[in-house]
């Protein structure tokens, strides 16, 4: 079987679908064109107001295989996915393509419609149950996973036609222009649902919310909006915040944040000025706070923080550590709150962020990026997707985003959970190469990507517990119980694609055997 | 020779172009596909910050024969336009199309551009200088216009190929994200820009207040922006606001406001929630005065007003008469400065505001919407482009596209101007179908379109002084002095095209004979 350039074996096609080998982070970025969008003016004086999901169904037409997509700005607390879904399963649809740009545990419901054939593949970040029964085999078809900018990019140019977009909407007029920032459902940015609208055949935006014309700023706006249905409830967003966004307080991980605080201060980037993204890692989110310690002693200031933003980061910036907070995503309530007051918290969409095809995109502007890992091997590659297991149960993010353009890519991760080793010699999957981590911190010390001589002498010149990776491989061994876990079983057949972010392929996930099954 | 749907003769062709004649306001909306968007991707770790203009030539490669875009939001302040055609002229280059949104009295220097060769043809609104010497015939090629909307629209599906998008922006980052709200040159929205920096081949950001990154909100995108040139001064924002954007006060022009405002009440729409766009006129702002009086007596309280805004909106707002200020253009500094500190004044752009072939423009949303005329005939047809005398002087601007979304559309203007009458038999040239005009209001009574029965039977319930336009016809001619002005003569060259929204073409411009040449 060939393999790519990291060494991965890639099936020629999966599912009829040819896949094309990663060549490296960098190579494959070749200018093209956008898909040409649907024009489909409205005729003048014509309601867009319908008054069901059912009938948004009716009137666009939408049939078995059509693919639906939905955004993830609710998190946990969606309500829309389900609710549409549900529709669709009521009218019988079959053989549905999901395009989410990210699945939780509330849409566990999503499982039984894959049993029962009413979804047959997916393209979009398969998370928690769903992706479980992915890893089993029990979808027809296969799981197509990008990075949040690959994603804005796979449907700019074509590789995702979208023939439904669903838009959760905590607020929106009935001419479909709509935001996230203010309503019971509030969640800050919409941004998500950008490219789906503007490329998407079919545009339906669902709200709560209903408010008189015009709904400012349109982050989706009118005129790509087909339909509007005014609905009881699109979600919760109390469960916008999940266990992933609170401050690590444990002995390990604030261990690891003053390793990564410290490598930051090593490299020369307690300064004024600087941009940096730190996802929502509880470790990331602990060294955060304390270069905010060091910033506050040394009087400077972040030009900007991006994220995912958290309620720690509108703390920091209030305490003038940050002039701005350039927001994609809130992950928590208060985080989107400050958006529709804060005049210094600006949203932007992912296609700024992270698409790698555009004439410059956000990453590219970060001094450092703290990111999280499943696993991290001797390489640096990082897994984010499956567990050691061999389950599929983590979305990529923005990992492959930040990890690419960020000036100083920084893993945070413990070396062992429970006992399963996290540095390792060969990870379980590849979600991001090697050649774009820079470092990695644990709590038994600093690895160093040896193509970045230059940190490597600045970690070393301030006397950090710097080792090789190798080393901390083996210590990860040992501590997680010196025997290493079995390498999961596998059937021939792919599950799940990994793409990179110009949409060759890093890694393919096979169907997992299940334990005495 | 053929005529179109309102009997104008269209020629198949003009200038190797073929010209698809008009059939009526509403029949050529056909769903569509947008042209597809170049995608360049940014090489990591590029600046894109260029010394000069020059520069930005020799490394885009613009060469003869490209087509040049710009933006009018410094309207007469603009020193871009001319600063990038002077460098184009010293490259030596031959040949070019200039596709700008709109031209002032201070691009004069651009005649001389023309009658070198320079420039050869024009597809943008043609004001004042520019089109006077291109009625004369001075340019080799010929010039299209249209609408704001239509030149959103024309842009976006190709009709219009623009090779390099020079965007003038009051504060920009190097990384090209730029807006209009802060900096010297402050124009408040930069929205007539955006489809450039979407479609065009290459966009260049020039500016006079380089920001550190990140500029917000990035209404023109570092995802669209090749290159930002740094220059002293890209104009003057005190010339922005001109002769048009102040309130009239002479006593034709109350009597004319005072007859608006009254049909506006007449017609049932002083009341809470509406919509409306007053467009620059002085009588029209004077009319949007009294409907202030009224309001403010009323205690109602409109939804939002658009346009072009000047200072009176905001004053308006202030006095808590519209809820919402939603802007396309600023047409003083006052609203210019209120776009970046008042959260209920909104950017929006010309796509959402009036492009025709979108699912939803916010012209359709106007519960009523004033307009100015140079000449309006007993057919309700409606010149905003040329003079009596045959001078092409003035741009399309959203007449078009608010006179085909408004619900009322009502047009204010005295019966003659000087000699000339306004109100007549058959207009010069047509910019809008009387179609899409339901009223006009002179200083000498009301005219309403037949087809709005509505209207009319509203006006008469209310007492108006109701005419029939015949005789606002006679009673204009009557007051100019009784005589006929001689018809413009013309030779056969098509000098200039009138696009209708739709692309189909309402009228062309003929080469105007010179008296005693």
């Amino acid at each position: 079987m060939p393999r790519n350039a990291i060494g991965r074996e890639i099936p020629k096609e999966v599912d009829g679908r040819v896949l094309k080998p990663f060549k490296g982070a960098y190579v494959d970025l070749k200018p093209g064109h956008f898909a040409p969008m649907v024009m489909r003016p409205a005729k003048w004086g014509t309601s867009k107001l319908l008054p069901s999901i059912d009938d948004a169904f009716a009137k666009t037409g939408l049939k078995d295989g059509a693919c639906l997509s939905f955004h993830h700005h609710l998190r946990n607390g969606d309500g829309v996915l389900n609710m549409v879904m549900a529709v669709a399963e009521r009218r019988g649809l079959k053989g549905l393509k999901l395009a989410q740009s990210a699945i939780f545990p509330v849409h566990e419901p999503v499982c039984r419609l894959i049993e029962n054939g009413t979804i047959t593949s997916i393209e979009g970040s398969t998370n928690g149950p769903v992706g479980r029964i992915i890893t089993e085999g029990k979808m027809k078809g296969t799981a197509i996973m990008r990075s949040h900018g690959a994603r804005s990019r796979a449907i700019q140019m074509g590789d995702v036609k979208i023939d439904g977009a669903f838009v959760a909407a905590p607020v929106a007029d009935a001419y479909g222009n709509a935001n996230g920032r203010s309503g019971p459902a509030a969640c800050g940015p919409l941004g998500y649902a950008l490219a789906d609208s503007m490329f998407a055949e079919n545009v339906v935006v669902v709200t709560d919310n209903l408010q008189p014309y015009m709904v400012t700023p349109p982050i989706i706006s009118q005129a790509c909006v087909d339909y509007v249905v005014k609905v009881d409830s699109i979600g919760d967003p109390k469960a916008i915040s999940s266990g992933t966004t609170e401050v690590a307080t444990d002995e390990q991980s604030l261990k690891i944040a003053r390793g990564a605080a410290d490598l930051v201060d090593a490299l020369g980037l307690v300064r004024d000025g600087i941009g940096f993204q730190a996802g929502a890692g509880g470790a990331s989110l602990a060294a955060i706070g304390l270069l905010g310690e060091l910033m506050k002693k040394r009087g400077v200031k972040a030009r900007f923080a991006h994220g995912g933003i958290t309620k720690d980061m509108i703390r920091m910036q209030k305490e003038g550590l940050i002039d701005w907070i350039i927001d994609t995503q809130s992950f928590d309530m208060e985080s989107a709150q400050s958006l529709l007051t804060n005049p210094k918290h600006a949203e932007i969409n992912p296609d700024i962020y992270a698409n790698p095809f555009n004439r410059g995109q956000l990453v590219n502007m970060l001094d450092f990026g703290f990111l999280g890992a499943t696993e991290i091997d001797i390489d640096f590659n990082v897994n984010v997707n499956t567990h050691s297991d061999g389950y599929l149960l983590h979305g990529i993010g923005g990992h492959q985003d930040v990890a690419a353009g960020a000036k100083h890519c920084i893993i945070v991760c413990p070396t062992r959970r429970k006992n399963w080793p996290i540095v390792m010699e060969r990870v379980t999957n590849v979600t991001t190469p090697g050649e774009c981590i820079d470092a990695i911190v644990t709590e038994e010390g600093i690895a160093i990507n040896p193509a970045r001589d230059d940190m490597l002498e600045k970690a070393r010149a301030a006397n950090l517990p710097v080792k090789d990776i190798q080393e901390l491989a083996k210590i990860a061994l040992q501590k997680a119980g010196g025997v290493k876990p079995g390498e999961p079983e596998y059937f021939d057949r792919v599950v799940g694609v990994i793409e990179w972010r110009d949409g060759t392929v890093i890694d393919v996930v096979r169907q997992l055997k299940r334990k005495g099954g």
